[in-house]
């Protein structure tokens, strides 16, 4: 008999998360009732606030409990429905978790269930068209609201999100400028995403590479980081700018609660703003980004990475890759 | 011969400021020119961001350089006019600076010059009417956006801005929250500014007393502090509030900066929004304002204090007091 391979929640982290985080079992492949669909997992993605679904503090989700299954994205094959929309052998897109076989309803969990559109890949669902992409896209546009001249800044700029963010920046018109840790992303932005500059945190000094890259300084600071990287760029923000506050993966790890930036007062005499959101208050609107996202990889406009792992021994050491920098584009794992 | 009494900024801060930062002098009365207008300063304005106006960094306005008289706010009266709209004897509000006479023009100056109505009161001008009225009418209204029934915070409650936002915010149907220093401030909060509670934060925990007194968390925090009263207002912000970032009084004189809140990513999961506005922008529309608060105050809705100090020589003192917190209401000097 298959059983159904799990990895659970099995201690919160403290400090950067480790395989000592999960523990795996096996239990039965579960049974579904009307309107449910029973799905098995072929592609998990791996978000960095995963990271903060496994602390037990008030979040935008309720944390994953101990000894529960890790919340997760997936794309999954249906196996079994009993929901008139879904049938066997087609490919969707869900919240299937770290596991093999899920049982999934529409409307059901942060992400429901959606079938794949005709000729999207996995790779695709879970990457420039699946939460990053939108992330991307309703980030920039609806909060950082680009205008044609503007100086776009991006941390975690060779991520799933922030080359999205950058590349999407450019079709606005704008000048846009990444950060990212190491020679290699850096290269990559500049030469095949196509930014018009980079900074390579670990070997450079962050804020006075803004300034020299960013002479009328930043417009739109699109921070997937916060940390010092933040602090650095409020140094050098322009009249009117807008930090579009997306994530904070710099600090995910840490202990105890980190300092935030010394200059917060600049957006006091720059008039600027800064703007959190959280992706999910957007998925209403997801095919407004798809298409528009659909539209522009086809033309060749946007490029995107993914970095695809194996083996559903390996997931717990997949997420780690995310904290540590070693995932290049967007960190996915084939079961 | 009548000379001109003047403060000059002697040497730039470093800590807290006092009275070693200026220089008396006494220099002839400036002539006119065609268009400009002698006045002679009677009473002057006292404002927090004045310390930012004689720090040498960019800012929203040039900086007081070392040897020029400190700028401040005045209510002045007109002893010559070679412009044709002002005429000796006329009182007007302006940038006079800490000295008896002034060189104004309309339109000149981060001010201009600029007749007080029939009726308003020079401390009404300079306080409720001017600069840190204005202040709270437009940040609060622009940017907090309050809405019947939600929760409006304020630090620097009791100061000559905070409290006119507790006052608006609860005419727009807002339960308000105030934070101040000392019992007294806090004891006119709630009985004669008709807050709906206070915070001590000489006495109190802050965190702690925000969760008590804002069950349903806050829907916009108007700060005028920063520092650590804004990380713990950050503790307890609500799905899609708004932080006014008006001032950061409590880092103005600290020698080195700050760090800043370690809880910022709870804007991005509450999808908050802080805005930071200069008041000076808002000039243009000044009207709006003083109609506004002129039909509160004369109904009885906004009562508003002034503390009035006295002489020429204490011109420096009297700044130092705003960021002591000696000042109880609106900071004026009268010549």
């Amino acid at each position: 008999m298959t059983l159904n391979r799990q990895w659970l929640l099995k201690a919160r982290p403290h400090g950067m998360i480790g395989p000592d985080n999960f523990e795996y079992t096996e239990t039965p492949i579960p049974q579904i009732g009307d309107g449910e669909v029973l799905v098995k997992n072929q592609y998990l993605s791996f978000d960095p606030t995963q990271r903060n679904w496994m602390v037990d503090r008030p979040g935008y989700l309720p944390p994953v409990g101990i000894g529960e299954v890790m919340r997760a994205g997936s794309v999954a094959e249906v196996v079994e429905s009993k929901h008139p929309d879904f049938k066997p052998g087609e490919q969707v897109q869900t919240t299937g978790c770290w596991q093999d076989f899920a049982v999934v309803a529409p409307g059901q969990g942060p992400m429901g269930v959606n079938k794949l559109p005709p000729g999207v890949s996995p790779e695709m669902m879970l990457s420039i068209l699946g939460i990053t992409g939108m992330t991307a896209y309703f980030g920039l546009l609806d909060h950082g609201q680009p205008e044609d001249g503007e100086t776009v800044l991006v941390s975690g700029a060779a991520g799933a999100t922030g080359s999205v963010v950058g590349q999407i920046a450019k079709l606005k018109g704008c000048r846009t400028i990444g950060i990212a840790g190491g020679e290699k992303k850096c290269a990559w932005l500049t030469d095949v995403a196509k930014f018009d500059g980079a900074i390579d945190y670990k070997s450079e000094d962050v804020s006075e590479r803004i300034g020299a890259l960013c002479p009328n300084k930043w417009d739109i600071f699109f921070d997937n980081v916060a940390g010092p990287i933040l602090e650095a760029a409020l140094n050098h923000l322009n009249l009117y700018s807008r930090v579009v506050m997306c994530g904070g993966i710099a600090n995910y790890n840490n202990i105890e609660p980190v300092p935030g930036p010394n200059n917060l007062m600049n957006i006091v005499t720059n008039r600027g703003r800064m703007q959190g959101f959280i992706i999910l208050d957007y998925l209403p609107r997801a095919m407004e980004a798809i298409e528009a996202l659909v539209g522009w990889v086809s033309a060749g406009d946007i490029v995107y990475e993914v970095d695809i792992q194996e083996g559903f021994d390996n997931i717990p050491s997949t997420l780690q890759r995310l904290y540590t920098g070693e995932n290049f584009g967007k960190q996915l794992l084939r079961i």
